[in-house]
């Protein structure tokens, strides 16, 4: 497990450039991605010299088995007593003023105000210097940004047992089915493949429905000249994949296969401008100018792609400039989705997407699934 | 769709009793709550005069349908063009200074900064009053933990289901299947009794297992003897309901037998305690005052119950005091799980939950299940 050991360090020197004297964790993926626990609550202080994880009564037992895993003194373990904000002051108290890192993209404002009061009664009570809590961005998410060969592993297989389930959906769908009864029939497939779970809700979008990206599947059943976006995902070992394909039940009318053509091409635009130093906008532009060029700018609202590790939407952003997310060039190690969509009201939506890895000179698909049309 | 003009007039109200000239909705399940919007984005700023749903175009399509079913002015539709937070700042422009109330409970501190520094940009350039937001703490929350009468229906009828799904969960013990096997068989049962899906992962904890509240499903066997904590969920309509027994498999040690039958007194007990005007922890307290009884006092280490609606966990939260959340009394109308356990390391635990519905005069028990021992 020498991988905690290796990030709990660039932690530090990540807070430490920052001219921070310690970093509070409370986002859960995060936790896991530092120390290994996995759980609904917790949260861990790390310092120069300490780094502990806080967890209460429920996950005693777990986390004193992952603390076993680690190399003696990497992490200790302190339980909640009272609430988790208490614990964590108490563990922040020192006698000499301290600037301490807080996620500010994650923690709420009224925790933040919370840990704030407590820290200033301790300060009042003069058992500590003034700690002051500062709000950080995405320090830890920059770092799991980029996968190590342990994670590229397991997203590799995860991607392989996604692909082959991708490759049976075509069997799910016949005239008269329900997108429910289908959603159904994929997420059965998923747990078959061995993943823990679908990685979010299976979307199965037929007929009209297809041109909502993000449509729930519903009891409409599904009709001679479909097209059908199924967008799904697992999650292995803790890692999600994500892949979606656009199958058509009999033949579809040339208007849709007009569209499916155009995002076919635009998705292998959009994986030809993978490489080291592309920016996420170029990369999204890259797919975007494809289906301008076929008079589809309008069709497609989303972003190109996003992130994919212990989150299923993390760093980077795949997305048209200006967004809200920053255009920091892609790097070797990074997997994200590509999944240009193009969707007309009354007609229907088209998407495909799969899972690229960043390489020395351009990029793996991890994803390996015929695409139909 | 009376319902969401009476709970957007309820926030008026509150939001104006406290002094505030607007609010703004980030909180999704909040955001469904109040508009009937489903998506996993969004966003809704509320003013004396208008309610207005922010989406980006993923769901213009399905926001545009919800909002057709509302009476006619009750909310208009913002589509986002850059960001969720320009399009929000746009909206919250007004000539005058105002302050706008934000939930502090679920927006990141990032967030709050960005969205201030945006509106500080427009003061600045004269074409708005100074914005001032303020951050709230379960404004929509103290209101949504009181559920309305077609709330109640649906907690009912998914009560109705999960405890036949619980009823059948002892078909999948068996000497020799692994946790992992029996968790798939729950949530393919919890599925087929007509929920959306597993409300969150199903907890199978057997043997020394159990002794860890919230133990993740794996590879373990059942053997003969073991005590089995079953923990599963489901969500029907958008509303979740919770469970949980302790099964055993063969002849279980005398220890476990004597844990099961405090257990069971101390949710008797708790159950007891429910009506108006209890505090939480003093229905917490009738809990664990029975479990001290019977020198487990340190075996019982989380909360006794939480709010289920939207969300699986949400207000009132039944724990002892100090805690982390306030402990007004509960009111007829909320809906709420029991949960007692008793863990003990190297031997096992035992936790009963049922879910109960405050009433004018004591409680309902929504689930029904007989509890083995």
């Amino acid at each position: 497990m020498a991988r905690f050991g290796d990030r709990i360090g660039m932690l530090r020197n990540d807070f430490v450039g920052a001219g921070l004297d310690g970093f509070v964790i409370t986002h859960l993926p995060n936790l896991r991605y530092m120390i290994g626990f996995i759980g609904t609550a917790g949260a861990a202080v790390v310092t120069p010299d300490r780094c502990t994880l806080v967890v209460d009564f429920r996950y005693a037992t777990a986390a004193r088995e992952i603390l076993a895993s680690h190399p003696d003194g990497l992490v200790d373990l302190v339980l909640v007593d009272r609430t988790y904000d208490e614990t964590l002051t108490d563990l922040l108290h020192r006698p000499e003023a301290s600037r301490i890192g807080i996620e500010g993209s994650s923690m709420t404002v009224t925790r933040f105000e919370r840990l704030s009061t407590l820290l200033a009664g301790l300060d009042r009570r003069g058992v500590s210097g003034a700690v002051s809590l500062v709000a950080t961005d995405r320090v830890v998410e920059r770092r799991s940004a980029v996968k190590d060969a342990f994670e590229i592993r397991t997203l590799r297989e995860a991607a392989r047992r996604l692909s082959h389930v991708a490759r049976g959906v075509g069997a799910f769908l016949r005239e008269g089915r329900s997108e429910l009864a289908v959603a159904a029939d994929i997420d059965a497939a998923i747990r078959d493949a061995g993943f823990e779970r679908p990685a979010f809700d299976t979307i199965v979008a037929s007929g009209v429905n297809s041109a909502r990206p993000h449509a729930r599947p519903g009891p409409r059943t599904l009709e001679a000249g479909d097209g059908v976006v199924l967008d799904f995902g697992g999650i292995y070992d803790g890692y999600c994949v994500d892949l979606t394909r656009t199958l058509h039940i009999g033949r579809p009318a040339p208007e849709l296969l007009r569209l499916a053509a155009a995002v076919r091409e635009a998705h292998a635009a959009a994986i030809a401008a993978v490489r080291p130093g592309a920016r996420p906008s170029a990369i999204d532009a890259a797919a975007r100018d494809v289906l301008a060029g076929h008079g589809l700018a309008d069709a497609f609202g989303h972003g190109t792609g996003h992130g994919l590790g212990l989150e299923v939407h993390e760093d980077p952003r795949i997305s048209k400039l200006p967004g809200a997310f920053p255009d920091d060039p892609v790097v070797a190690g990074m997997v994200f989705t590509i999944e240009p969509g193009a969707y007309v009201d009354g007609l229907g939506g088209v998407r495909i997407e799969d899972d690229v890895l960043v390489t020395g000179e351009g990029c793996d698909l991890l994803t390996d699934v015929p695409i139909e049309g």
